[in-house]
C-alpha cells in the first residue's frame, strides 16, 4: 500500500525534528514551541478539524496513523499535538454556530491549541465529584476552581472547562473559556515521569467570566465522556507508535550485539520475543483502527451529535486504550530487560521509552475505572455484548 | 446491525442442537455424524465453496462470524465443520480444472468432509521432515506413509496428502486421494483431550495408488501453508466463540450466586474482571475480522492463487490464531477459578471449556513454531512489519 | 542430604503402585482402597498422628516431602492421604481427652481416615452462611443439614461437622461423628475434573445424635480455620509434587524429540523455559517448608491450641497455598503447549496433570478469598506485614 | 520476634537519613559519601567482613534482613554498601593470607569500599569473551583493559580485576589491585536510570602494575561465579525491601484517597491487589532467606573455599535473584497504575521505585542469562533438581 501524502509528511517531520533529539525531548525543558512551529508548516496542526471550519477534515482512521507515526519519534509530541481533539471535538459537535465561528477557524488559522479542563485533585476519577463550580450571572457565567491535570492548557487558545453548577448540584457544564480570560491562572507545569516534551497543567480559574452563550449543548460529564472517545483512540494509537519503536530499537541492537559467535538477532530466543511483540503490535494496530473506523462512522452520520450523546463512551475506545495499554507495557517491560547493562542508563533510549509507554494505561482513566464501564455498558445488557 | 441471515440459521442450530448437550459433545462417543446431517439441512455446509462449483461462496469475514457462533455451542462441532477449507481451499486454488469438477460439486452436493494429511509423528511440526512419500508409476502416484492427525478423514469424501516424492527429496508434492482409495486405513481415532465430538485420526497410506492428476500445482508445503491461512483464522475465530461462552457462562453464574448479601454480579472484582474479559474478547473479534478481510482480499483478487504463493502464510492468519490463542487461554484460566468448587466438577462446563480452549495454542503450529515464522517472514524484513 | 527413610518408603509405594497407572487413577473409578491398604503397609498412614495417641507424630515439615512426593505419583492419592490431618489436628486441639482418647488411637490402629464437613453450596466461601444446624437435646446434640464437597466421607471412621447453633445463631460449633451415625447419608460422589482418584462427596445429615461431649471446645469456624493451616500447606505441596512431575516430563519428552536435527534438551527456547520452571518449584519448595516451620513452631508450644486460637489462619498458610496455585498453573499452562499434538492427547499425562494442579487454587478458598484475608489479617495491620 | 539490635540501627539510619530525601538520592547527585560516614556511625559497614579481619562477621541470612531494610530507604544506597561483598568475599576465601592481612583489616578500620571489575561491553554476559588481559613481568603483574560497569570504584580502597592471561588464552585470573595503582582511570560514571543514589563506572586499565602475589587462587571466571553468590541473594533482598515500601506506600495512599465515599483501601479491588502484594513479599522473604541459610551453610564448612569452587553459583542464589526480580517487577508495575495522576508526576515517589526495582532483573546477569544456568547446572542433572 503506497503511503498517503499526510503519513509521508509526518514521517519527515519525525525523522527531521524528532529520531536522535530524545535527550532533548526527555528533559521537561520549556514546552517544545519552536518545533511545533516546524509542524504547523507540514500543514497538518489540527488535521481533524471540519472542512467546514477551515480545517483538514482528516478522519479518526486517519489520526489513527498520523498519532503512530508521531509516537514512533516521540510520544509527549504526539500528546501535545493530537490532545486538543478532545477539546474541539464537544466544541464542533455541542458548541452553538456562533461559538464554533468564533474560536475554530481562528484555531486552524493561528495553528493554535485548545485544551480541556476536567480532573480535579480530590474528584480523581470520579468526575461526579469535581469542585470547580460555574454559576449565572446575568448573562455571564462566572467559574471558579483548581484544575488538575491539563495539558496545552499554557499555550492554548481556548479551554473547555468542566465545572458543576451552583445553583444545581446534579448539573454540569461544558463551557468554553478563552485562555486570556481574566482569572485563568497556570499554577504549575507537572513534573511527569514519561512524556516530558509536553506539558500538563495544574490551573486555578477565580471569577473566570465568559458569555452564557459560552456553554456547550448538553450535560457536561456526557459531553466530557464523548470527546474522550477520540482521544483515547488517539492515546491508544501513542502506544502503537511507542511499541514499534521499541520493536525497531531491540532489532537494531539485535543486529549489532553478539552472542556466543553469532548476531543476537539469530538467537531463538531473541526471535521468539520479537515474533510475540510484532503480533502484540499487530493486534494493537487493528484494534486501534477497528476503534477509529467505529467512531468514524458514527461521526459521519447526519445525526452524529445525537448519536454520540445516545452512546456516551464507545466500546471500542475503551477497549483499544486498555488493550494498547496493556500490550504496550508488556512490550516495553520485556524490551527494557534485552539490552544488558546499557539499557539500564540513559545511553540507550528504552528506559524513556518505558516511563512515556506507562501514560497509556494511566491517563484519561486507569484501567480499573476502564474495566467498570466496560462491564456496566457493555456486559451487563445482554446486547451490548462483543 | 441486523443479524444477516446465515447467521440466524446457524445461532438457531446452535440453540437447538448444541446448547445443552454438553455431557454428550464431550464424551468422545461415536462421530455425531446425525448431527451434520441436521447442520446440513440449514443449507450451510460447506459454505465457502466457491459459488462456480455449486457452493455458497461465502466470504472468510463471514466464516469468522459463523465459526465463532457454532464454537459458542461447541468448539468440536465448529472445528469439524469448517476444516474442510483447508483441504477445499488449496484444491480450488491449485488443482486442475477437471480435478476441480471432479470432487467439490460432489462434496457441494454430498453435504460432504474433505481433510488433509499433513503431520506426521517424528516430524511434529518440522513438516519438510515428513517420511510419507509419493512415487510416479506411469500415469499414476503412489502413496506410502503415515499421518499422525488427520481430523475428520473417518467420514471424509476426498483428502489431500502432503508427501515427499521419492524420486527427488527437496520437492513435495500434495495430492488428492478419493477416501474409498484402496490403501488408505484409518488406524485409530486418537482420545483428545478436548475438541472431543470432533474425530480426529491416525492414518495409514500403504500403496495408494491416483492419477497423476490429482497432484495439485506448486510445492506441497508451500500449498499447505496457504491451505492453513482459512483454517487457522477460524481456529482463532473457535477461540473467540469460546471466550464468550465462558463470558455469559460466567454472567449467569454472577446473577444467581450471592455473596455477601449481594448478587455476585455487583461485586467490583467480579466486574472487573469481566471487564477484561470483555476487553479481550472485542479485540479478539477485532483481529480475526481483520484477518479474514486481509485474505478475503487477496482471494478476491484475479491472480488470488499466484498472490497466495508469493505470499504464503499471511501474517494476519499467524497473529489472529497466536493473539486468540493467549488471549482466550488467559479468559479461560481467570474463568475456571470462579465458580468455586462446583467449578472444579462436571456439573459446570467450565471445565469443558477450558479443555476445548486450550487446542487454539496447539493445532496447526504452536506459538513457538509461529511466533519464530513471524519473526523470520516479517519482522526481519523492515518493509513487513507492522 | 541422604533421604530420610520416612521418604524412601514413601517413593517406593509412589513407584510401584503410581507410576505408569495414571489412566487408571484418572478415571474415577471406585475409591482405590487396596491401594491405601498397600500404603498402609509402609507403616506411614496418617504420619502426623501425634505420639501420644500412638501415632508417628512427624512433623508437616516432614508432611510437605511426603505429600510432595506422594502428589508427583498422583495428587489424588496424596489428598486423599493427608486430608484427615484438617480433621484429626481440631480434634487434637480441642476435642476432650475422653474424645480423643475415644477416637484417635482406634484411627492409628485400624489405618482409617477421617473428614471434615464444611462448605455448604449456597454457602460457598462465606462459611458463617452455612445452614446445617446442631441443637441441644439433652445431653445429646442433634445435627441435620446438607454438606457439599467433603472428601474421603465415603470411607472416614468419624466426621467433624462444622454447624450453626440452632439455638443461637452466632454461634457455631464444630461435631465430631462417628461415620456409622445414623442419619450420616453420602448423597453422590462428585464427577470432579482433576484429583479423580480422590473421592468428595455430597453428605446429607438428617436428626444424626451424638454424645454432647463431641463438641469440640471453641468457635467452630475459628477450629476449622485453624485446622485449614495444616491442609493448605498441604495442598501447596500437592502442587510442588505435581509441579516436578511436569518438569520431569517435560526433560523427558526433551530428550527423545528431536527439532531441527537435536533434541529438543538442546534448544535454547526449552532450556530457558525449563529453567524458569526450575526457579518455581524451588521458590515453591522453600516456601512450603517455611509455611510448614512455622506451623510446627506453634505446634511444639505448650500452649499450642491457645496460640493457634489466636492466630487463625496463619499468614504463611495462606501465601503457600495461593504462590503455589499460582506458580504451579503457570508451569503447568506453559507446558501443556510443549507436546506438540500428543499433548492434546491422553496418550500424555500432560492432560490429567494441568486438571489435577488446577485444584490447588480452588479447594479450601479460592485465591480472591485468601487475598482478602491476607489484606484483612496481614496487611492492614502495619505490624503483621511481612 | 524482637527485632536484633542490629537491624535497630539500620532503621534508624534509614528513618534518619533516607525517607523524604527521594528527590535528593534519585538526583544522582555526587555519590553521597557523607552519607556512608553516618551509616559508618553506626558501626556496621561492610558488616559482613570475617571476625579474624577485625569484621562483624555477621551471616548472609542477617545481610539480608539488612539489606531489605536499607533498601526499604533507597536501593541504590543499599546497593552501595553491600556491592563490596562481591570482592571481599573473594578475598577471604581465594587470597593469599599476607594480601587477606595487608588490605582487609585496613578495610575494616578505614570504613571502605571495595569493587570488582568484571563486565565490558563487548562481553556482555558472555565474561569469557572479555578483553582485559593480565601478563606476567617478572613479579608482577601488568593489568590492561576496559571495564564498563563498576559500582562504588570511584572511591574504592582496592579492586578486583577479572582478566584474561596474555599467555594462556584459556586462563583467566582475578587479580587485586589498590585503586590508587597508577594506570586506574575512572573515565566516565553512568548515567543510569534508577538506582541513582549509587554510582557505577567505566573503567580503564592502562599497564596497571601490581605484585604476582595479588592473583587470587583460582579460575577467575569461577572466582566471579563464587563471588556473585552473595551479592545476587543481597540484589534479591533490594528487591524485598523495594517491594515493602511499595506496599507501604499504596497503603498510605489507600488510607487518604476516598472513592465512592470510602477510602480506597476498603475497596475489594484494592484490597486483593495487596493481599497479591503481600503474598508475594512473603515468598520474597522466604526465598532470599532460604537463599541465604544454603550460602551460609556453605561459608560455615571448614573446607568452604573448596566447596564454593566445586559448587560456583549456588542455584538458590540464581532462583533468588530471577524470583525477587519478577515478583518485584510484577508488584511494581501493577502498584504504578494505582495512584491515578499523580502517579504519573514526580509528587509521587512511585517512578522512583519502579525504576529502582528494574535493575534486580538486569545486574549481575539479566534472566535469559540466568535460567540457562539453572538450566544446565540444575535441571540437566537429574540429582540436582528442587
Amino acid at each position: 500500500m503506497r503511503e498517503p501524502e499526510y503519513l509521508r509528511d509526518v514521517n519527515g517531520f519525525v525523522r527531521r525534528e524528532l529520531l536522535g533529539r530524545e535527550a532533548q525531548l526527555d528533559s521537561l525543558a520549556e514546552a517544545p514551541l519552536p518545533l511545533y512551529d516546524r509542524f504547523a508548516e507540514t500543514g497538518l496542526m489540527n488535521w481533524w478539524l471540519p472542512k467546514e471550519h477551515g480545517g483538514l477534515g482528516l478522519s479518526l482512521e486517519e489520526s489513527v496513523r498520523i498519532v503512530a507515526a508521531l509516537a514512533y519519534g516521540d510520544a509527549g509530541v504526539a500528546f501535545t499535538l493530537f490532545i486538543p481533539v478532545l477539546t474541539t471535538s464537544m466544541v464542533a459537535w455541542y458548541g452553538s454556530e456562533t461559538l464554533k465561528e468564533q474560536f475554530l477557524p481562528r484555531l486552524v488559522a493561528g495553528n493554535g491549541f485548545a485544551a480541556t479542563l476536567g480532573s480535579e485533585h480530590e474528584a480523581g476519577s470520579e468526575l461526579a465529584r469535581i469542585g470547580t463550580t460555574v454559576r449565572r450571572d446575568g448573562d455571564w457565567l462566572v467559574l471558579d476552581g483548581a484544575k488538575a491535570f491539563s495539558t496545552d492548557t499554557g499555550f492554548a487558545q481556548f479551554l473547555v472547562v468542566i465545572a458543576r453548577s451552583a445553583d444545581d448540584p446534579d448539573q454540569y457544564l461544558a463551557v468554553l473559556v478563552p485562555r486570556e480570560t481574566s482569572g485563568v491562572t497556570v499554577e504549575k507545569r507537572w513534573d511527569v515521569i514519561g512524556l516530558r516534551s509536553s506539558a500538563t497543567y495544574q490551573v486555578a480559574l477565580r471569577g473566570c467570566r465568559v458569555p452564557a452563550g459560552n456553554a456547550l449543548h448538553g450535560h457536561g460529564l456526557r459531553l466530557l465522556e464523548i470527546g474522550l472517545n477520540a482521544s483515547r483512540i488517539l492515546i491508544a494509537a501513542t502506544g502503537l507508535g511507542i511499541a514499534r519503536r521499541i520493536r525497531d530499537l531491540c532489532m537494531d541492537y539485535g543486529k549489532t550485539k553478539s552472542v556466543r559467535g553469532a548476531p543476537l538477532a539469530s538467537n531463538a530466543i531473541f526471535a521468539g520475543r520479537l515474533g510475540q511483540f510484532e503480533m502484540q503490535i499487530d493486534v494493537m494496530a487493528n484494534q486501534c483502527l477497528a476503534a477509529a473506523r467505529e467512531y468514524d462512522e458514527v461521526a459521519a452520520r447526519p445525526d452524529a451529535a445525537e448519536e454520540f450523546m445516545r452512546q456516551g463512551a464507545l466500546k471500542s475506545a475503551l477497549t483499544a486504550k486498555m488493550f494498547c495499554g496493556q500490550a504496550g507495557w508488556q512490550i516495553a517491560a520485556a524490551a527494557s530487560e534485552m539490552f544488558g547493562g546499557v539499557g539500564y542508563t540513559h545511553e540507550s533510549i528504552i528506559g524513556k521509552l518505558v516511563r512515556d509507554m506507562r501514560y497509556v494505561s494511566i491517563v484519561e482513566g486507569g484501567d480499573d475505572v476502564l474495566r467498570d464501564l466496560v462491564y456496566s455498558r457493555y456486559v451487563v445488557p445482554v446486547s451490548k455484548r462483543s
